[in-house]
């Protein structure tokens, strides 16, 4: 049976994170949806791209369970992420099926406002270290790409691509992973 | 005066390569409008994302000239781009003018489509090589950014970066190019 995630897309999402999740993905033969945020309307992005979810967070959630649900950052996209309360049922019963939950930049933010990962390594964009490391919650690492059980996060535009590939590599094994890459260009 | 930019978007384009495009120049000050082509209306990407271009590739033309025009890769997205009398149209005033295009992946078969930049040194995604030494139009070079002139083209999805900062350093300088990068986390 294929791999499914689910790529959460909420106004103010960083584009370029939310897109490289998105096509490294599928082009690693992950079934993806993209869950709009609140519902399937055109998202308009951080820098002014628009982009037409798959569906709406609720629609996406009645098909689910999902391999892996994917927050991309934007501090307009995370801080939405962070106010949702259908995003923090959704992650919460993710986390409590030990099902993995991938966050990039200021994504690890809605992490903590929904209490999720408490405990683990974790990495973000620099600018919200401070925030998620206030009431030891966590601990921070300074690395492109942080898996720590079921919790995969990673720092910025510059990481997007690292921490698409290691999703692919997570669920679709290192030869794919490889393979993936080598058609972008990169090595893995 | 703000310097300009026309993305152009068409069925097939590679979504990485256009959001990368379009997010880097516009964290550059550049002011860019994304053209659909042929319309307005809502375009399927590569990998099935879906975007809402801000105008049609009529009414962008009608608000040029341009500083540079960019046309993203995707083999349907050039394809595309290479059949559109429209496009090359629009990219044959931009030449004759000495203005920039700036073409990546497989998108430096449309500037050979239209007859763009013939006899000057240029790159692509490796898979249409041959398509573009046919006919000794180019001297190609296995580079991740060829500048020759006013024509930037660039390999592929590991490479857009790179020559999205290109441009932002072309049109609006080294430092403005350098910190545009440092907030995403890389070096120019």
């Amino acid at each position: 049976m294929s791999k499914k995630a689910c790529v959460l897309l909420a106004p103010g999402a960083e584009e370029m994170e939310f897109v490289i999740s998105v096509d490294v993905l599928r082009r690693g033969d992950v079934n993806v949806i993209v869950a709009g945020i609140p519902n399937s309307s055109t998202i308009k992005c951080s820098r002014q791209v628009n982009i037409v979810p798959d569906c709406s967070l609720a629609d996406a959630t009645s098909k689910g369970p999902y391999d892996v649900i994917v927050l991309p950052g934007g501090l307009g996209g995370a801080q939405a992420l962070s106010k949702s309360e259908e995003v923090g049922k959704l992650l919460k019963e993710q986390d409590s099926a030990g099902r993995l939950i991938a966050a990039i930049c200021a994504a690890p933010t809605a992490l903590k406002a929904h209490g999720i990962g408490f405990g683990k390594n974790i990495t973000s964009y620099p600018s919200v270290e401070l925030q998620l490391t206030e009431g030891k919650n966590y601990t921070y690492k300074h690395d492109k790409v942080v898996v720590d059980g079921n919790i995969v996060t990673s720092q910025g535009p510059a990481t997007a691509f690292d921490f698409a590939l290691k999703l692919v590599d997570i669920l679709q094994g290192n030869k794919k992973a490889c393979d993936v890459a080598k058609a972008m260009l990169m090595t893995y």
